[in-house]
C-alpha cells in the first residue's frame, strides 16, 4: 500500500507479512512489528536516537567472539533472557528449581569427578565449601544416573579461562548422581564479578548508573535422558548484590542456603570458617539435549 | 529485587533503570523494556526463537561494512525506519514533501552540474528523463541557493558504484536552485532494484514470501542554511512495486508524476519516448546538517 502518514506504517508492514506460510513466524514477526512500532510511537523516537540504537546493535554484533557474546549480554541486562528463561521453565514456588542463564563461561568436556571429590585443580585461596546436591523429578522422586556439570568463579570472581593463575578446568567438574539422586563435592566459596563493560552494554550500564555485578553463584547443568536438560545457577544468599543482579538472574528458588561453620571441618585441611550448601534440583520431563552456546 | 516469577521480571528491570540521571534515556529505555517484554510474553517466545533472534542480530551486525548496512536494512524491512522518518518529518497531506530514507547509496562529494545539465557521465541506455524541480518553504515561498544533491539507479536498477559498466559518479549531480527556487536536469528514467538478500534480512524476506524490490526512485538531499536538511525520494508512479516497496518507503507525497511523451523531445538526441517530471520539494525551518551515514 501507499502510505498516507505515520499512522498507516504498522498496517502496511503487517499486510506485507500476511503471506508468511509458517503460522508461528507470521505470529511472532507480526507481534514484533506491533510492539516495536508501539515503542517508537510512544516515545516519539528521534532520528538521532534511532541511529544510536542501530549503531549500538551493530557494535554489539561486531563485539561477539568465540569467548564473548555482547548481544546475549544486551538481552541479559534488559531482562529479556531471564523472562524467556522463566516463561519456558515454569518457575513456580520456591521449592521448584528454576532454570537460569547458561552464561558465557560453560565449557564442554569438563572432567568427571567422583562424588565427594574436589573440583580444585590448582591452589585456590578462599573458604572451603562442601556442597551436597540432590536431583529429583517433579514428584520428588530421586533421579539416579543424572550427569551434573558444575562450574563456578573463584573466590576473587574469576573463571579459570579468564585467569592465568588457575589451572585448566579449575573449579569445574562433572558428577553422576547415586541411587538416591545425590552428588557431593568439595570446592571454595565463589565470589561475584562484573560483566564485561568495555562494549555498548557497559556504556548503557554507566549511563543508567547501574553497577555491573553479578552476585556469587555456582552453575549447574543437569542432563538425564527423559528430562529437559536443566541449566541453572545457585546464588550465595549473603552476597551484597543478591537483590541487584545486573542480569536479573536471581529468583527465589535459586537462592542457596550457604551455611558458615566455625566448627571442625569434615576434612582436616579445609580450614575455618568453612561453608556447607545443600540444594535440591528438580528436573521436568522433556528432551535431554546439551546446549550449544550461540556464540560466533 | 529477588524475582518470584516471570510476572515480576519487567518490574525488576524498570526498578533497576529508575536511577538513570538523563530523563530521556530513562523514558526511552523503560519503554523499550516494557514493549520488548510485552512482545515476548504475548507470543510466549521460546528459548530456540530467542536464540534465533539473537543470532540474526549478531549476523546482521557482522554483515555491516563500509558499503552495506544490514542492520539498517533490517530496520527498513520491519517498517521502523519509515515510521521514525515520518514521525520526525511531518508527512502531512500529499502537497507536503515528506522525508525518506537516505539509503546506502548516497556518496559525498558528487560533482556540481549547472541547471539543465545532464547527470550522465557514461553511456547509459534507457529512456531520457527531463526533471524540473522547485524548492519552497512551508508557505510556498521559493528557496533560492538551496543545494540539491540528486542520485539514482540506472534503467537496469544499478547505482554506478555497484556497476563496473558505469563511469564514476554517473547518475549523480549537485544543483543549486535559482531565484525562483528551481533546478532542472537531464537524466534517464530509473528502474527499481532488489535490496541485498544474501544476509539475515534476505532469509527473513524469503521465509515471509516477500519480494525484495524497491520501486524505481530518484533520491534527493536538499541543503540550505536555516532549513532542516531534507533527505527524500521521488518514486516512479508506474512502477509495478509502487504499492509493495520492500522497505515501505512510498508515501503519497513522494509519488512523482512521470509523464511519457511521444512528441519531439526538448533536446534532439533524447529519443522517443521520453519522460518529464515536475516535482516540488518543501523544506521546513530547522538545522541544516549533512548526513553522516551510520555505517561501520
Amino acid at each position: 500500500m501507499i502510505i498516507k502518514g505515520e499512522e498507516q506504517v504498522t498496517e502496511a508492514v503487517l499486510e506485507a507479512m500476511q503471506g508468511t506460510p509458517d503460522a508461528r513466524l507470521r505470529e511472532v514477526a507480526s507481534a514484533l512489528v506491533r510492539h516495536l512500532h508501539a515503542f517508537a510511537a510512544e516515545v516519539r523516537l528521534t532520528e538521532e536516537e534511532w541511529e544510536l540504537g542501530v549503531d549500538a546493535l551493530i557494535r554489539s554484533g561486531k563485539a561477539c567472539t568465540d569467548s564473548h557474546n555482547e548481544m546475549i549480554l544486551l538481552s541479559d541486562v534488559l531482562g529479556l533472557s531471564t523472562l524467556v528463561c522463566l516463561m519456558n521453565n515454569g518457575a513456580g514456588g520456591p521449592t521448584e528449581t528454576a532454570a537460569a542463564l547458561l552464561g558465557p563461561f560453560w565449557r564442554m568436556h569438563s572432567l568427571h569427578v567422583a562424588n565427594g571429590g574436589s573440583i580444585l585443580r590448582s591452589e585456590t585461596p578462599g573458604p572451603t565449601l562442601f556442597m551436597q546436591g540432590q536431583v529429583v523429578d517433579t514428584e520428588g522422586k530421586p533421579i539416579s544416573g543424572a550427569e551434573v556439570d558444575i562450574w563456578q568463579a573463584s573466590p576473587v570472581g574469576m573463571y579459570e579461562n579468564q585467569d592465568p593463575g588457575q589451572a585448566d578446568m579449575n573449579l569445574r567438574g562433572k558428577f553422576t548422581t547415586d541411587e538416591d539422586g545425590r552428588f557431593s563435592l568439595r570446592s571454595v566459596k565463589p565470589a561475584g564479578y562484573p560483566v564485561p563493560t568495555d562494549g555498548p552494554v557497559g556504556d548503557l550500564l554507566k549511563a543508567q548508573k547501574r553497577h555491573p555485578y553479578r552476585p556469587a553463584h555456582i552453575h549447574a547443568l543437569l542432563f538425564k535422558q527423559g528430562f529437559k536438560t536443566l541449566v541453572t545457577q545457585v546464588f550465595v544468599d549473603e552476597d551484597e548484590h543478591l537483590e541487584t543482579d545486573v542480569v536479573f538472574g536471581v529468583t527465589e528458588a535459586l537462592v542457596g542456603d550457604f551455611q558458615q561453620h566455625e566448627s571442625e571441618p569434615p576434612e582436616p585441611d579445609a580450614g575455618t570458617p568453612w561453608y556447607s550448601l545443600e540444594y535440591r534440583f528438580v528436573m521436568t520431563p522433556g528432551e535431554a539435549k546439551l546446549p550449544v552456546p550461540p556464540i560466533k
